[in-house]
């Protein structure tokens, strides 16, 4: 693993206790997949972190200091994952965010994670469900505990993922990656207006696949679906091979998108 | 500001940047009053502490050393706070909680709250709403981003806190401090079932103030009130005086409250 902290631009030895990431959860993260010594899909994390951050409220730092300790992190790294923290910085007690914060920024490179199985990902229904909070829907923000909850509710290896429905009971996503399901030829992913995080594979997806699309999905559209994947950003396109009692062949549906994104990603080629 | 930090029992210079406090705000905060030396009732803080720990399936600290680590800390401090936070401690990349992980824990006494103004706090009504999540209600965890943001929301240091509704419409709190108000002749506050903060100071007149109840609070409910208060374990009993264009006088109610206060417990005598 090798890590660099930063206040501002300057580099920091240790975070500080009073940091408001810790205290509040009052920051974003991004998970960046690096290949070949250079960081996936940057633009598209960078626009997410600059919208995360407007939300908030918080500085965006200087994309260029930022690409340039990045891209020293990842050199020589064959594979791996880039893990990009950015806090609103130290605070005194208080909810209020001092005007004059300096974010505080996290990298930390590490493994990649192991290939996903061959055969498809086991999912499973979690209980826990995502709350509706429109103001923080589709930011990668830091309070995560609802996704912490969910994963928490099952440790069986041979389960991969879990589905996660919001407290209407509309499915939102997986605990760690979004969603797509094939009906009538279509490939529909539910909308992030309440909860859930606005997923970079998943923007890939919508742009590049023709009748992709958002829609408001129910339990019974899923386990009816025709096929079903999950994708996320250091991962990109994991078919699903089951949830619960239903089973699905991995047909040419899914072998195109794999296809389509293999071909424009060079990161996703060595399936 | 005197400040100590363990991972488990064993005291630790530095925050390791891979603390799930940080990641995903996986932990708990208590903020508890010091007064003559000692923290103020310390055993209701930790009760809620040790619920939070079930509800976020995170081990529980030996009570005991936890409790002479802050009464070293307290000890010759007149007046001040003591902010405790527990995470769940270190992680690898993931939200699963590590079967093994050994929580940390970080002790901060600081200064203790300016005194409120004698003529009560003016409140406004903030836009953010409160996300209904069951599961999470209650407990102090680390996930305040809708606190931030609420706060966020005013700068004018003549409003001195704002009132939340979750986003069903129903009242809940303050961003940080409970609401108690009067309404035919009995002291009510909103339930803490979906959202919000089962606060010290609430449970406390809740348990001591004949009629004091739970019930649903609409904003009509507020303004028409008899009278309003905040309250939370830092600083006691707050009358407020005025809710937008809404004003209310300090009447007897409210000084028979802060006088019951004051006779059970001297950190509140002082006023």
């Amino acid at each position: 693993m090798k890590e660099r902290m930063y206040r501002g631009q300057q580099r920091i030895a240790a975070l500080d206790p009073r940091d408001r990431g810790l205290a509040y959860g009052d920051g974003l993260f991004e998970t960046i997949l690096v290949h070949a010594g250079t960081p996936v899909w940057w633009d598209a994390h960078w626009q997410r972190l600059a919208r995360g951050c407007e939300v908030l409220g918080m500085a965006l730092p200087d994309p260029a200091f930022v690409r340039r300790q990045a891209d020293e992190l990842a050199t020589g790294c064959a594979r791996g994952v880039l893990k990009l923290s950015l806090t609103r910085g130290i605070g005194e007690r208080g909810y209020a965010p001092p005007a004059d914060a300096v974010p505080t920024l996290l990298l930390d490179l590490g493994a990649a994670p192991a290939a996903p199985p061959v055969a498809g990902l086991h999912l499973r229904w979690c209980d826990t469900r995502l709350s509706i909070q429109p103001r923080l829907a589709g930011i990668k923000h830091l309070n995560r505990l609802e996704q912490v909850l969910a994963r928490a509710e099952w440790s069986d290896p041979d389960i991969h993922e879990g589905l996660l429905r919001d407290t209407s009971g509309r499915v939102v996503s997986a605990t760690a990656a979004n969603l797509f399901v094939l009906r009538e030829g279509r490939w529909l992913t539910p909308r992030i207006d309440g909860c859930g995080v606005a997923g970079i594979c998943r923007a890939w997806l919508l742009d590049h696949v023709a009748g992709a699309d958002e829609t408001d999905l129910s339990v019974a559209a899923v386990e009816t679906a025709d096929a079903v994947i999950l994708c996320n950003a250091v991962r990109g396109i994991l078919p699903v091979a089951a949830l619960e009692g239903r089973r699905w062949a991995i047909g040419t549906p899914v072998r195109v998108l794999l296809h389509a994104m293999a071909e424009a990603e060079p990161a996703f080629a060595h399936r």
